[in-house]
Parts: C-alpha cells; structure tokens; sequence
C-alpha cells in the first residue's frame, strides 16, 4: 500500500522542512517532496531540526515547479486556510485522512501539497489538486506553523490507519481483582465497622454500604491493590 | 465553561514554551502554567517563537512544584510515551478530549500536564493524574516536540468542541446548477454528437450517454460551468 507523499511548495526555512521530517517520521511516513526552496538544497539547518529523522532527508526529492513535483501521482491534497473563488471539495484533516486511506489501499498514489510559510499556494497549484484540505482553527488566529500543519496531517493518517484505540485501563504486573476477591475484603471490612459502631442507623445500613462499595468498585483494583487495602485494615485494627 | 489549562512540567527551552502558546492560541486555549522552567520566566525567547500569541505568554502561571500547579483543578490528565507500572486510565487524545469536553460542560476545571523536553513526567507526578494519555505514534520514532504534544491535544479539543464538519463541496458566487440546467446541456451535446456520427452503433449508444453523463454529473457542475461548457460546445462548432 504506498503512503501519501507530503509535497512542500516554495519551503523558506531550512529549520521547518528538518521539523516536517520528524513530524512525518513520527508517524511512519517516509517520502518528502520540495518544489523550489528559498534557501537552496541540500540546506544543513534541516537536520539540525529533524532530531534523528535523517532518512527522510537524506531522500528528499526536489523539484522546480509543482506541476513537476505531481505528475507521477494519482490525486492531489492541497492544504489551505484561505478562501479561494473555485469550485473544489473541501475536507477537514480528518476526512480527507479517511478517504486518502481508502484511495492508498486501492493502490492509487497520494500527494499531500503544503504551500510556503505566510503567503501558502498559488491560485494556479490549488488548481492541480483534486480537493482542498482546510483545518478548524481559532479564525483570529488560524496560522499554523508549517511543521505543525504536517505534523496535524500525519497524525490524522497515522489515526485513520490504526483506528484510534480510545482509552484502556492499563495495569502493571498483577492481575485485576475478580469480583470476589473484593468482597471478601468488603466483608471483612462491613463486619468491622459494625462491631466498630460505624453504622449508627439500622435503616442506613444498606445505603452506607452500597456507598462505601461503590468507593472501590469505581477503581477497578488489581488483586495487589486489595491485598493492599486488606493490609491497610489489619494496620488500623492493631493496638501497639 | 472552564477551558482546559495546559502545564508544562520543568520545561527547558523558552522557544518551545513560545511555541506552545502558538499553538494554543491556534485552538483557542489561553491558560499556560509553568512548573520550575529550566531557563527562568520571564524567558524573551519564548515571546519570538509565539509569533503573535503574547497575551498567553504575558499571562503564564509559574509554580514551584507540579502538585501546586494543580492544586486548584478538578481532574488531571497526564501526557505521557513511557510505560508505567501504575494502574492508571490511558487515553488516546481523541478519547481524552470527548471525556475533557463532557468534564467542562459539567463545570470541571481541567489540567493536562506536558512533562519536560527529552525525559518526561517523573513517576510522583504522574500519581497526581486522573488518568495518562498516550499518543498513538511510530513505536521505532516516538518522540513529539514539546509544541507538537501541545498541538496535537489542543487540535484535538477544538475539534472535539466543534465537532468535526468532515466534507463538502466549496463553491464560489455561482450557484450550484439544477439536473435540468445539466440536462439541457446534455441534449444539445447528443444531438451535436449524433449529427456528426460520433455514436456509430446503435446498441452501444445508450451506454455512451450514459458514460459521458457520468463525465459532468461527478463533478456537481455550478450555473457558470455549465454555461461555461455551452461556450465550449458552440466554440467547437464554429467555422471560421
């Protein structure tokens, strides 16, 4: 299954293309395209910035105009925050990250354009993509820096393509109590309590106890963390 | 309804804490707390990388310790690539930031905590969280910058916030042209077509049609353009 390929249009900062390739190595994509950068290439300042991404680097392809730099491609994203007076799709990052998914495991070559620092894509490059990429930003304040947008995109692909897992209780070495083994030490505890006097009301009683379970059913425990709270218990009952 | 508060914990670079107001501001959070920065606070160099997102760096919260830094908030979340040996909830940003956005709509105040450049959250200040968050990442390249953490969960809450309005079709001033609009322009291609013997069998010529049909219909064509196609259709036919 190719990966999209990013494609940076007329990059400035030497430093910003060395952060996009971290970013993309972050999540598992590999190859860079750039169309006539300000500063030349190779541009040493890149890999100052790209922490260890040097592969990517290393194998940037360059190019003198985007027409160049797509041609070999099957669709075309380009990322946008203007508004431009031409008929295209416009998706979010996490839209088009489902539906470049899609088209990259029916075989077909991907090229994600990101425009220059400030001034972003021509008129005439939007015109070659296929759809436009817009991201929801603060509308006072909706400049993303050219790593960071990359960085946005990356994730997303890198999310469509796992399938966000959601959230997990993760545990350490000992195994989750079972729901006897809290019982037992609710037992335990219910009886001291009582021959304690914790429970003034008959009445109450229930509703007490019912609290009180909720207290520890809430955590899910591990069998270490009742046997902690049994030796808790033991501790308090001791008269030195 | 409380916005969630980023903490950077023993943040060592001003450039990063600059970048990671940026990046805030480009998702609309705007209280940064610091614990213990490595270079002092106030930090000039981080006011050069916040390209504009002063107000949050003027207003930074700096503590001594992680504990005192959220002693005020309801919930903690921790950011976090390590594994612990600690029973503790791990979210996914995306999951993290649909519960963040239930806790604030409750009225909780809400602390995510970003551990230092390189080593990350000591294992006592972990305990402090609620629960960890784990972003899904390269397992062989897995280190974010310090903004691009930030980023990633800001972009996340904005876009749990305004709930992600996936695709659509942009237009410009020209409305979208109705099926009749469509078909009219249609018929007068047949007919142009079918006098000068372009269907040159008479069984295939329904699937032609059909064919060229699908050309115009994919692309959801406005008034203009399909006026646009009548002049193209009647420049073709002319004899100068």
């Amino acid at each position: 299954m190719p990966k999209p390929i990013i494609i940076l249009d007329r990059p400035q900062l030497g430093e910003n293309i060395g952060m996009v390739a971290r970013a993309m190595m972050n999540f598992e994509l590999n190859t860079l395209r750039i169309v006539n950068p300000r500063d030349g290439w190779p541009n040493d300042r890149a890999y100052a910035t790209a922490s260890g991404a040097d592969t990517i680097i290393d194998n940037v392809q360059k190019f003198e105009t985007l027409r160049d730099a797509v041609a070999d491609l099957n669709i075309i994203y380009a990322t946008t925050s203007r508004y431009r007076d031409m008929v295209k799709t416009v998706h979010t990052p996490r839209s088009a990250c489902t539906e470049i998914l899609t088209q990259s495991q029916e075989g077909k070559s991907i090229g994600i354009v990101f425009g220059a620092e400030r001034t972003g894509i021509e008129n005439e490059d939007i015109t070659l993509a296929d759809a436009l990429i817009t991201y929801p930003t603060n509308p006072d304040f909706s400049s993303l820096n050219l790593a960071q947008a990359v960085l946005l995109m990356a994730y997303e692909l890198f999310s469509a393509q796992i399938k966000d897992k959601g959230v997990h209780l993760k545990k350490g070495h000992s195994p989750f109590a079972t729901k006897a083994d809290l019982d037992n030490f609710l037992n335990r505890l219910f009886i001291d309590l009582d021959e304690k006097g914790f429970f003034k009301t008959k009445d109450m009683t229930p509703v007490m106890k019912q609290n009180i379970e909720n207290i520890f059913v809430r955590g899910q425990l591990t069998e270490q963390e009742v046997n902690t709270l049994h030796g808790i218990m033991a501790t308090l009952k001791r008269h030195d």
